[in-house]
C-alpha cells in the first residue's frame, strides 16, 4: 500500500513539477499569434470574394458573440443577417485591407493563452456604399481558442 | 523517508481532489459581477466630483492598457493624460451614467474567472463640452482580475 501510494505520489509530483509555467514560451506565443494572423488572413480573404458566410466563419458561433458598430448586436446569426443586409453586393463590400494589427496574448493562471486582444486599423476600396458608408475605422476583437481553434467573440468597430 | 513521501502525495493528492472545476458556481460568479460593478459604480462617483486620477485608478497601470476612442492610445500614463487635456472642468465633465451594462465572465482552463467583457452605454450630461464633445455612446471593456482586483486592461468607446 505504502509502495502504491509513493508511485502515485512520484506520479503526482512529476505532474507539479512539469505543469506549465505562468508564462508561455516565445515559441508558443508565436504559434498562436501566427495561428490568429492566419484566420484574419482567411477573414479578409472570405471578404474580398464576397463570401460574408465564409467571413463569418471566424467569429464564435454562439448566442454571447457581439458585434458593435453603431449599436450592439447579440448572437451570431444577428450579426450574419446583419452583414447579409447592410452589404448586398461585392462592389459594396469593395476590397478589404487591415493595418497596424496587434495582438496581445492573455496567459492565463494555468499557463495557457486562450484569450487574445487583437486591435488595428480597417480600410474598404470601393466605389458603391449602399448602408455600410464606412470606408476606414478602428476595431478591437477579443479572440478565444476552443476546440474550433481561435475565434472573435468580441468585435468593436467604429 | 517514505512516510514524508506518503504525505507530500497526500496533500498533493488533497489538492488534486480540490482542485476548481472549469465551470464556476453561480455564487462565485455572481461575486465576481458584484465586484466588477463595484468598481464601475467607483469610476463613475470619481467622475462625477472630477477626480480622474481615482476615475484612472479603474484601468490596470501597465503600459499596455489601451484605450480606443477617435483612435487607439496606449499605456496608463497617455491614458491618463488625454483624459486630463480633454476634460479640463468640472463643467465639461458633467455628470456620468452608464446604462445597458452586461458583464460576461470567461472562465480560464483552469476554473478561474479572470477575464471579463463588459459593454454597455454612457451619457454625459453637461453644458460645457469643450475638446470632448461626445455625450452619449457605447463601450467595450475588457477586465483582467489581477493582484489588485478588476481591472480595465482594454477600453473602447465609441
Amino acid at each position: 500500500m505504502k509502495r502504491a501510494l509513493v508511485a502515485i505520489c512520484l506520479t503526482l509530483f512529476g505532474c507539479v513539477l512539469s505543469s506549465p509555467a505562468r508564462a508561455q514560451s516565445p515559441s508558443v506565443q508565436s504559434a498562436e499569434e501566427a495561428e490568429i494572423r492566419a484566420a484574419i488572413q482567411t477573414q479578409s480573404d472570405a471578404w474580398n470574394r464576397a463570401d460574408i458566410p465564409a467571413f463569418m466563419q471566424t467569429y464564435e458561433d454562439s448566442p454571447d458573440t457581439t458585434f458593435i458598430g453603431q449599436k450592439l448586436r447579440k448572437g451570431y446569426q444577428p450579426i450574419l443577417q446583419r452583414y447579409q443586409q447592410s452589404y448586398t453586393s461585392r462592389e459594396q463590400m469593395g476590397t478589404l485591407t487591415f493595418s497596424n494589427i496587434e495582438i496581445r496574448l492573455l496567459p492565463s493562471g494555468c499557463g495557457k493563452s486562450e484569450i487574445a486582444l487583437v486591435t488595428g486599423n480597417f480600410h474598404l476600396q470601393r466605389t458603391t456604399h449602399g448602408e455600410a458608408a464606412k470606408d476606414d475605422g478602428i476595431f478591437s476583437l477579443v479572440w478565444r481558442k476552443g476546440s474550433h481553434g481561435w475565434k472573435i467573440i468580441l468585435d468593436h468597430t467604429s
